[in-house]
């Protein structure tokens, strides 16, 4: 676990970086924010070990930045939600998201975040190009793009 | 590395976290961006295996992140420095900062971004709360916070 290491540092990027700087951690919450909610959608679409799956999971869970929701009574099954805590995430996935596209997306970006009033895109501080707004999480519409490959 | 068992996926963030997903490698970025240029300050700073951070700095100038530029003749000494594309990380680290100031710094934030020409609080979309501006990593003092806390 990078808390451990990071201990000494008494700085918010640390902090931070406790919580999602662990392999897959960020790859499970892009996940999430396009709305897989259930693990074997998770495991499926990453393709990781089921046991660090879980691992991620339930840290997340821990963090009180997933919650754990029943779906199913017999058998009991849980989807796992995004809580308030963890849509404050949203911005570093998207500083993420926009730093892939400039550098690593010779085709142009795979995917589109767009204004859902609007349609215009979402940049890089998270307003709108097109109208202007402070776009949140929840006014923004997910779109392929240009750089979009299906796996062969 | 993260780069071979991410590689499936046809996302820019996960392009992104092939660079920066790798175990210190963005506290390595948050010191650069704090001004620390040498190997042996970023060891010190950092306290990590030197084989560690040399493996990580290595990374970040192959991937034109870092340069290394020399200042010591005889013997031969060099300093990291970003790049172009390196500053392009500036988002993730403010996400990052932002993010672990609201969740994981009850005392307040340990280290604050001012806007250089107003002293206004920079906002996590990198805009100057007080005046406005949009803000870019060359407009920014830091400076401590008051939740900074010196280690014992």
């Amino acid at each position: 676990m990078l808390g451990r290491t990071y201990e000494g540092q008494n700085c918010s990027v640390a902090r931070a970086l406790e919580l999602v700087g662990e392999r897959w951690t960020l790859l499970i919450l892009r996940d999430a924010f396009l709305g897989v909610r259930r693990f074997g959608d998770f495991a499926d679409r990453l393709g990781i070990a089921r046991n660090v799956l879980q691992d991620r999971l339930e840290r997340l869970v821990d963090e009180g930045v997933l919650e754990k929701v029943p779906y199913c009574e017999r058998p009991p099954r849980y989807e796992y939600r995004l809580t308030e805590r963890g849509l404050d995430l949203w911005p570093v996935l998207v500083a993420l998201l926009k730093f892939g596209d400039r550098h690593y997306a010779p085709d142009g970006p795979p995917m589109l975040l767009l204004h859902k009033e609007c349609g215009g895109e979402v940049d890089d501080r998270r307003t709108c190009a097109r109208c202007g707004a402070l776009v949140e999480v929840g006014d923004v519409r997910i779109e392929p793009g240009p750089g979009l490959k299906r796996a062969a």
